[in-house]
This record gives structure tokens, C-alpha cells and sequence, in this order.
């Protein structure tokens, strides 16, 4: 049997340590092609390249598969690679592993997801990994099973049409990892702050900052199941209506005479 | 009474005609500030700024009330309105007027929508406005009396937490407009293509284009208010799990033993 085909991107940048790992992981499982964007993309959200034209260029990897880094965003990736890069559909698409969390309300700003949603959009299985841990020398292999053994479930059972998979993965020793856990997205948001400077030419200019807030304590999301060492696993999708609301609005008075 | 405190931002960038007609029904509802990005942000989906700072200048403008444009995203833009521009909560906050559609999948690459979802996310009622004509000189008149009689209804009635609204409107005479409708994100997708090009230093480049699909022809979704000249007001939140979804991936396997 031929060896399943696997789409690989990020929004750290191709060359980042999480996407390294996430491609040594996949060459044991299938046929690996990376596009990937030339540099760091994160909290690009489901941004795409409209105004300027992109680059896609042929990168020289050891592994013997196809590497491509591209000028655009983690979405453009999945475009160019879909429509200029394979020859087929791939079987599986994954996206990260990224440095950082992507829990909760985060999944709204994340390239490394909306890499993964916009994989699960043109009808391919998708997952989007990350890591709790910012670092750029953070540890990835307590996670190489789990992220495995992931991969290999989507390409068994398959998704649902138009469904993807947030995979978050908690910065604890692989023997301390208590198993995986189906959950919801928690209901929190970030508290921003800005950093207020003033620049040498005497401007003054803004850093966002901020704080996540966590909104509930259920243990049915996926922020409880990563702070008690779970790895979480939240099914994504991209219908953005709020069903339930439509007969309140219904109610409405629209009339403008 | 007090009037409503209204705060106005787009992804057109702040001398659109869109928002600046925005900006004209909104005076004559409101005080009105205005906090819009210095340049166009289309297709920029929820990306936030985090690896260059943030300027925000304020801009001279002839109807007393302030605005001021910033150097990043929209969501950037309500964010900084939020925490370093606004002395309170606003009342209410309108996006656009989108020079385009954001109806059906459009709404996830939408600055237009992500400034509206992120003002929601704020806990401010939250309106995106887009009428259906991409060219700069559009009419925008034909709305006004909708874009207001919409806006006054959010003011009057609030909206459920974590929820807000993206109206499309047709680009027809005023005369035409059959009234809104309350409906559902249409299921489509954009088959996009990328048209190929060679630099003149010789190197290849690509453009994205593309083309809307449709994949259901239910008259309870926003592209069939649309193609029958009604205005379409979906409500929309960012939940993103696929609650159905959770049952099925329950029965998979993660051991890796």
C-alpha cells in the first residue's frame, strides 16, 4: 500500500524548531511536502495576501522530500500548495507544531489553526499542533507519540466535512502527560494592555500586551484539561452563525418607513 | 438622555468612502469616534500586530468628533480604541462600510468582520456593515436608512454576549432593496486560483484570484437574501468548537502503548 501524503506548514516559519520536529515526526508515518511561510507569521489569523504578489521558492532540505517557503501568510501557504505545489490531494495536512499555546479564544488569531481550518475548507483532514511553550529552544519530543498516534486516527477514521482538529500539547516531561482529552474551546478572552513608549525621534508608539482571562472552570475545556497535564483536543469549525440567536432577531423591527 | 458613544473602524483604511459614510449615519445617531487603520487591511482576517510596534496618529477632520488611524490591523485598531483612546465603553461599534461582500466563508477572511467579532469579544455590541460593490466610487446612499434603522435596533435591543452581526448589503437603487433578513452563514467556499507571472528580473511570482462556490441553495442563508435583494443580518460568535463533533472523536484510540 502507498504511503499516505502528508501537507506540513506553520506560522512560526519554516525553519522553526516546532515545524522540524513536526516533519521528523511525519517521515515515519508518510510522504512529507512542506510549505511553509520564509518568516515568523504569528497572530496572523485567516489573513490572506491580496495587494502583493507571493513568492513560493524550492528550499534544499537532507530528508530527500519537498520543502517550499513562501513570502505570504500560513493560509497562503495552503492555497499555493494545494493549487501549485501537489500533484494530489494529501491525505492528511499539518500545521505547526507551534510555540505557544492555541487554547481557548487564542484559535481565533492563530496562523498555525487557520492554517488547518482553511486545509479542512478545500476538504483536507487536518490538525493544527502546539506546544505550550514559547521558547524557541522548548522541548517537542514528550510530544512525538502523542502527535503520532494523532496523525494516525485522522488518517484511519477520517474528519467530518469541515472539520479540523486543535491539538494543544501541555510543557511537562512525556512521562507526566496524563493521556489525551476530547474537549470544548474554554470561554475566555485576552485582557490586552498596551506598552506606551515614546521612540527616539520623540513619537510616542504602542506594544500589545497582555493577559488571558479564563471565564469558567468546567472541566469539559480544553484549558482545564492542559493545566491538569492532558493533552486537548478540540474539533474545529468554521460555520461562524449563532443558530440559537436568529428567532431572537426575528423579533426585530427592521422597517424604515 | 446622554447621547450613544459610537466607535467606527473598517479595513478599507480610514478615507474609504465606506466609513466615511459610515461616519455620516452615525452623527446623526451618536458621538462618534473613529479609529480606523492608515492604510487598506482587506483579507486580513483576525491578525493582530505583534512583531513591530503600533502607531496611531490623530487625524484632522471637519465634524468636531476625533479620529485617529492606526499603522496596524483592524482588530488592532479596537483593541488600542479600547484600552488608550476611549475614556468608556462605547455603546456600540460599527465596522465598515466593507467595500465588498462578506457574505457565507467570507467572513473569516474579513477584517471587516474579525474588528466587529473582536469588539464582541470586548463585550460591545458590534455591527460589520458590507454592501456588495468592490469599486471605490460605490453607492452607499441606498443603505443609510437600513445601515441606521440596524444600528438604532442594537442600541435598543443589545445583543446576546459574545455575539454580533454581519450585514450585507446589495449594491441596488434604494427603491430595490426588498428589507432584511435574518439568516444563516451560506455553506461555499473560494476556488481560488493563482495566476502565474514572471518578474522582469525573471523570477516567478504568483497572484491569488478566485472564485466564489456555493454548495447549497437553502433560502434561509445570507447569498440567497442577497441574490434576492434583501439585506442579510447573520448573527455571529467565536465558539469555534463542533460541539456535534465531540461524541465521534471519543470513540478513537489515543493509547501509545
Amino acid at each position: 500500500m502507498s504511503k499516505p501524503l502528508i501537507l506540513i506548514t506553520n506560522d512560526d516559519g519554516v525553519m522553526a524548531p516546532g515545524i522540524r520536529h513536526l516533519v521528523k515526526f511525519m517521515l515515519e508515518i508518510g510522504d512529507v511536502v512542506v510549505v511553509a511561510p520564509d518568516k515568523p507569521q504569528s497572530g496572523m489569523g485567516h489573513a490572506v495576501t491580496m495587494t502583493v504578489p507571493l513568492r513560493l521558492e524550492k528550499i534544499t532540505v537532507n530528508s530527500g522530500h519537498d520543502e517550499y517557503s513562501c513570502s505570504g501568510t500560513p493560509v497562503d501557504c495552503v492555497k499555493l500548495a494545494v493549487n501549485k505545489v501537489l500533484k494530489r490531494k494529501p491525505d492528511l495536512l499539518v500545521s505547526g507544531i507551534n510555540h505557544g499555546s492555541n487554547a481557548s479564544i487564542s484559535v481565533i488569531y492563530s496562523g498555525t489553526m487557520s492554517a488547518a481550518i482553511e486545509g479542512s475548507m478545500e476538504t483536507i483532514p487536518s490538525i493544527g499542533f502546539s506546544l505550550l511553550d514559547y521558547r524557541f529552544d522548548a522541548d517537542f519530543m514528550p510530544s512525538k507519540k502523542y502527535v503520532q498516534r494523532i496523525a494516525k486516527n485522522v488518517l484511519e477514521h477520517g474528519l467530518p466535512k469541515g472539520i479540523c482538529l486543535n491539538v494543544n500539547i501541555p510543557a511537562v516531561p512525556e512521562k507526566d502527560i496524563k493521556g489525551v482529552k476530547v474537549c470544548r474551546q474554554a470561554r475566555g478572552n485576552w485582557n490586552e494592555d498596551f506598552d506606551h513608549r515614546t521612540d527616539p525621534m520623540g513619537k510616542e508608539y504602542f506594544w500589545l500586551t497582555g493577559e488571558f482571562m479564563l471565564h469558567e472552570n468546567s472541566d469539559e475545556t480544553d484549558v482545564w484539561a492542559l493545566e491538569n497535564k492532558y493533552i486537548s483536543v478540540v474539533p474545529i469549525q468554521f460555520d461562524f452563525t449563532a443558530h440559537n440567536v436568529i428567532p431572537e432577531l426575528n423579533t426585530w423591527s427592521f422597517d424604515t418607513k
